[in-house]
């Protein structure tokens, strides 16, 4: 095995506030510990062309309170190809990159773990998605921020809903996975939540409306998981139709969910695990992502950690139901 | 002229944050000075049908803060009837109120200035709107609130715009006046606003993008005052057409922006013109809005105020141009 | 054991961000699941006196989002006599009160404690406390929300620090715990953190700084934990000395780190133990606190999380060090 | 009189949110005009000493949503002497600088006066102070954002006061000026504010205190202006004594202040103000300030803008008497 002297740093995939805190802590950390340190910008699309500086710790400095991803992202669709790979092999040659650091979510990790195998060339993963749905770790870089813009969005909606007593469906990001829509809805004292998980049926909600209503509650917020079929602008219709006596309104919060200063949360869980991934290298390990479980920094085989089914709590919807009476 | 003994107050129109700051304001200051005061439920509906409670100072404490109105708001189809304006008199009478207090934007000041002459009841106004399109009042009560929370989201927004390198059209709301999304686009630092006052060609639009991000720029953020006809939608079709290369996105903003705790400036401002209100009353003055010009509160006739002219500046369009270079 | 029919519940000791959804999870979810809720006032003193109120679901509408609690809090040295014990069982007696939920610290939880043992009275403990020096729960309810009110504030100075190149010693909560102090300088990116578990000797501090200052930085912020003899006066006065050519300023934050709108982590993890604590006395738990450990709803036994030694993780000073260069 | 080709700006004095909203102006709107523009680090030392930059509008990207001056801030002493003057005048000569924009307040333009008046040289003004005792503009840069600041902290203090039935006494900046104090007083709903403007007496406040709180009110929340001698902690100290029945506690919010991002406001004021002082130097302005007064842009005298006595609208004191029964 090659020694490690310089470490390439990328973000793929939608970008998660707390990036670049994750930047910053794979930065300084390698460079405290001796490393080279390469940023590598516009995820994988940037591997393969050579848009690649080197970085010092001034690179780095005042980002830890900022959204975004100071290396710019994408989703590439040349890396997913045989040559793209190749190319990106290349430049990691070219550059003398001898190891990467990869921060992204599922399908960003599932691109190293391919590369790390196919070129036997150390890569560390780093959980940074705002879905919350990689395995292994409590929870991923960017999911706690958003929730909590999520949380202060709905908050305001209350206020208009109570002000006119109207029934809102705001619909939340968290592609096939319904961690924001269930949590969000707890933390703003929402009605209900619609999830992937536990598809809701429009006459139970139908229902459930008809009673929490017409019993004492004047206004109400359900939270919708986005869904090309199924969204918020579906369910207010169907609810439209069932209750033409009520005043239904919809709020999609779309791409304001991303951005963003990163919360405390998110922004020690970048550091912890931007320091974990040095010391993982420097451990040896590869083929890995870096978590943090149960308050303690764990290493998660890739293997394990984008499978598709990261358990729901349905202990979560008691929850809700319970409190939303 | 009748000795006034009871104040009556109420919200209408659609809600502003700052509104339950002007309702504590005219009640502790109606307090204060001798009068009763009475909140009236549900603006205007709930002043036909008699939806009133005496209010003490404590029904107002701890809603400085809050979003919304403690006192529910809606908007009226029959209170623009006779009838409904006879009943919501007939109210007056019967509930001993002798004066109305009325916080809402244009439309809710022309049924109290109709309201007023037509019964020869004494009404005064605050200016309550996110709108700012009131005239003789340098700003609204909710309007400094909006700007600050449109101002956040496209903070955000720009995070993902600069990290994915995209464009983004977002609409805000304004109904027919362009302060919000020409001043929120300054506040913002987006490169472009488009608004009713001076409505953009698309060729010109597609012109400066066209030069914009073929010069310098990667990312770039358009502001879009809502319109039913040409929106945020419209013009990111158009601007997808004209530039496949670009990847364009849209946001609309949405119900949120209405709600959230009150900014300083909406806070101070309904306080002064809530003070102001029972001021003009002990004046002997009916028919007119309390505002703030100057930094001094003024009191503006209905005649004045609801003139649907309210002049746009156009050196702010000026400002915008040679800033976003 | 008597059949339990009517649950008490009480805020006790410092007020906590999340007491108020703490409060309503108890309340929702105790009448979800039968029985009669009664809130407590002022804590200990209001249960010795007798401030008890039946509690409906609208008594907690509306107070998910808002600091502080509703039950207001106090430290009661009468319930610390046995006479005051006494009088305390008196009145869940008389107001035939068969269950307690407590929401509080270590020093309310300790309370609970023995009044449970004393009177074989069923108590369950829910961990309200800024501080997170309870062990057995991942976190308190209120420590998230400190955490980013801490983050916020340091944000700030920084931005004075930078402009005017100046080294600032901030004072944070914590009382004998440092975690608030050392997680708040790893996500405000501070440059080192003194705290109780791991005392700074101030010639090692003025090393740390003459080497950082001299090298790069121009700015530099410690955050300090509150402490009588040396907190951050006494290491500001220290480094001024030491370094009179530094522009050493102090900033205690005190009593603004309580307050304000919970976090999203903090209302979910209320309202989860707040379902938890009905939940267990339903099963016939008592004299247990409800925490979570690893994203799990957990029953620690009074004896265990009380204990004052909740480890302090080593490994994070490591992460503050290495961040910092 | 020289044909101005290349402008400089610097910051001056105590940094306040929006500074940087200021340089992105002066900057951009200089360069679109056809200037040089050189920023200028450190205020008056730095132009001593000559750090000097050309700035292009890259330099001032992304930088108007950020708190503090990236161009840094001094207070200089070396200014105020003949020799310094005299240095800061050959470093213009030398980097060919044929105006100078200052932001900053009070001591920071009468600076600029001077040294315009003395080297017959083009000073432009912009009112850049927390403080708001500038003369001739309705606001200054950052004492919009400052506001919501502080308002921000006593909502947080005021769910402590409530929880605990406790007097707080808040200590807030303002210099010699009660703007802050009073106004933060207002919005933030506290019940009574001690100003320079008029010096609350002890003994009036104990009467003040013991009528209120014996009345209804359970807690109780003071603002107070800076002041050597007698700031919060004074009385504080003296309402002990008199009532030692009360829970009396202090918070100096201190240096939190003045950073932040900057309010729409601030960044709309700085931004018209930026490109108002480019079109002043056109036009072939000097020795003002450019100030927003009844919403439009104007030039202010020197001489006019810093008179000391900026007038304190005594009204206000009766809106906070009014409103905090």
């Amino acid at each position: 095995m090659t020694k490690i002297r310089t470490i390439g740093v990328l973000t793929s995939g939608g970008d998660a506030p707390g990036m670049n805190a994750a930047i910053r802590a794979v930065t300084r950390a390698g460079i405290y510990n001796g490393f080279n340190i390469k940023g590598i910008y516009r995820g994988y699309d940037g591997l393969i062309k050579g848009e690649v500086k080197p970085f010092t710790t001034e690179d780095v400095s005042g980002i830890i309170n900022r959204g975004g991803t100071i290396l710019k992202t994408a989703r590439s669709k040349d890396f997913m190809t045989p040559e793209g790979k190749l190319k990106a092999y290349e430049t990691c040659v070219r550059e003398e990159i001898d190891a990467l650091v990869v921060i992204g979510g599922n399908g960003s990790l599932t691109g190293a773990r391919d590369f790390g195998m196919e070129f036997d060339f150390p890569c560390i993963g780093l959980p940074g998605t705002i879905d919350n749905d990689l395995y292994g770790t409590d929870s991923t870089i960017g999911y706690d921020t958003t929730m909590n813009t999520i949380m202060v969005c709905v908050d305001r909606i209350r206020d208009t809903a109570n002000s006119h007593e109207r029934i809102f469906f705001v619909e939340v990001m968290g592609r096939d996975a319904g961690f924001l829509a269930q949590n969000s809805a707890i933390a703003s004292g929402a009605e209900a939540a619609i999830i992937p998980e536990d598809m809701t049926d429009v006459d139970q909600l139908a229902q459930f409306m008809g009673r929490g209503i017409r019993k004492s509650k004047k206004s109400c917020i359900v939270i919708v998981s986005e869904s090309p079929k199924c969204g918020a602008l579906y369910y207010a219709d169907r609810v439209k139709k069932e209750f033409p006596e009520f005043d239904v309104r919809v709020s999609i919060l779309g791409h304001l969910q991303r951005g963003g200063t990163p919360s405390a949360h998110d922004r020690i869980l970048a550091s912890r695990t931007g320091v974990g991934a040095i010391e993982a290298l420097r451990q040896g390990q590869r083929n890995i992502m870096v978590g943090v479980r149960n308050n303690e920094v764990v290493y998660v085989p890739f293997s394990e950690c984008i499978r598709t089914d990261k358990p729901f709590d349905k202990k979560l919807i008691t929850v809700l139901d319970e409190l939303s009476i």
